[in-house]
């Protein structure tokens, strides 16, 4: 079995054609390829922590994989990450370990970015003018950087919830082409962006629907539990189109779960991503106005970009 | 997060006190201090194999464990072991990865070979004559092998479906103290043995109700699944004491789930090992003719063998 360090993985990535990837593994994912079980979890209070173990693999591909990722709230105190990881690859012939991917929960950063700007690439208005970004986090960066591959808008306005953290993020981004305006007022990211990317852990919903106008695409990422919320769910009704990463996993957390509960729309309308990319469905049109991408991570993205990197080292 | 491969694992296991940590694992899990979620499951058709993941953790222990087993039944084409495996363990404050256990499934067998010494520690009649094999595979030898622990006994009849597995197995045993004589006459054991441990993957039963007079002690630890099946269900309505390694999980798989399904027990009568172990309830007694353990693998002898395996290593 190949060990490969969180280092490795970093060098080899810049080989791989992340964007085809993860497009292939969501068109494989709407075409019914794709097994993956309910996902395991482990929950701890004492430090407060969870634990899950996604797997899964494309029917008649080489390979199964098992991802395993914990969050541990209070590591901080520890000098640790919270987010701790790895991804496991296996021959899907005979079981044999192919490959740990030490990546400490990287790769699965690297695959949510991906995912945002392949909604982007697909739902996204024409003409991006200006990226708004909600968050100041690590996904608050990487889905900037992602959407480079998808757009020329190198202006970004972003907002989060104090000053500190707001400078904390430019600071971060220094290195980038993206001129980045910061704020605290939700409205200036709405009324001046065409694309927008949540990026939060909220679990009260940060965009009202009287704050959107015109054309304009959301993707919501940060809602990836039942609990948690960016978009109000009157947002999600006056879409034109709402698009999923997974029907079923968007059923039962993220934003459509919250819509759906609140009955203001129903799953028959909900598109899954992958076929969009099929061109089973289609996506943005001229007449499109509001479209909104609610992203909550499906294990064929794991499965796609660990059997790569494990291809490439 | 230290990488352990098989010849370390085999090196540091005669280190270890293995009867006093599974029978602490069989006693906390039936203390209700055991987290154990379901049993993650891969299949696989082409060729045929499917993969277990079994996770869990004693609640106020330093760790978790994610164990990964499979089983592809056509490897031996590929030269390869039919088991693959390994075992994760995690720091239970932090999620930090502490060690891989490369063990390609070697410490299951051992774990479960333990809890059958553990079994026969409780349960064989005081004077142990003949120990009665049945079956023919690894753990018909591991059996034996770890019974050492628990009786003084050196003497087996071994029961298989061919000559030629039987030579065999009494080949592989050679550099044992036991004197082994081998029959594909059931009646051979059942006669003249006074503790039986099954340890085949039969889906049809092989010890019948009308084969077991007096005194015995039978470990069913074959059939783990739905549908393997060793001992009729006679056997079990037979018995004075039927013992489970886990309550819950013997009631959807192994010999108690089929007699529980043909109603000839009940699941009131089942008393689980781990309440043997902290004096709970009652073992063999003076008066106890035939008693039957059903074993199906707990997680639990995951966490326990792979935690005191990292310690000394």
């Amino acid at each position: 079995m190949r060990i490969v360090s969180l280092d490795e993985i970093k060098a080899v990535l810049p080989k791989i054609d992340l964007m085809q990837e993860i497009e292939a593994g969501f068109s494989a994912y709407s075409n019914g390829e794709v097994v993956v079980p309910p996902v395991g979890e482990l929950n701890f209070e004492h430090p407060p922590g969870d634990v899950h173990i996604k797997y899964g693999y494309i029917r008649d591909d080489d390979v199964y994989v098992i991802k395993i990722a914990s969050g541990f709230y209070q590591n901080k105190l520890l000098g640790l990450s919270n987010g701790q990881g790895m991804m496991l690859v296996f021959d899907q012939k005979s079981g044999k370990p192919l490959g740990l991917l030490q990546d400490e929960g990287y790769l699965t950063d690297v695959r949510t970015a991906v995912a945002g700007a392949i909604c982007a690439k697909y739902l996204a208005p024409n003409n991006i003018e200006t990226i708004g970004i909600i968050g100041t986090g690590i996904q608050a960066r990487m889905q900037l950087e992602y959407l480079k591959n998808v757009t020329d808008c190198r202006s970004a306005i972003v907002w989060g919830r104090s000053e500190s953290a707001l400078d904390q993020y430019k600071t971060s981004m220094d290195d980038t082409d993206f001129i980045i305006e910061t704020t605290m007022a939700l409205e200036q990211v709405t009324d001046n962006c065409n694309l927008i990317v949540t990026c939060t852990a909220s679990e009260k919903p940060l965009i009202r629907k009287d704050q959107i106008t015109g054309k304009i695409h959301i993707t919501a990422m940060g809602s990836d539990t039942p609990n948690k919320q960016e978009l109000e769910t009157n947002v999600l009704s006056k879409a034109d189109l709402i698009i999923a990463d997974s029907r079923s996993q968007c059923e039962v957390r993220g934003e459509i779960h919250h819509a759906i509960r609140n009955k203001k729309v129903s799953m028959d309308s909900i598109v899954e991503l992958g076929e969009i990319i099929n061109g089973d469905r289609q996506g943005r049109t001229t007449s499109s106005e509001l479209t909104v991408a609610d992203l909550t991570g499906v294990a064929v993205q794991d499965i796609k970009i660990s059997k790569a990197v494990l291809k490439y080292i």
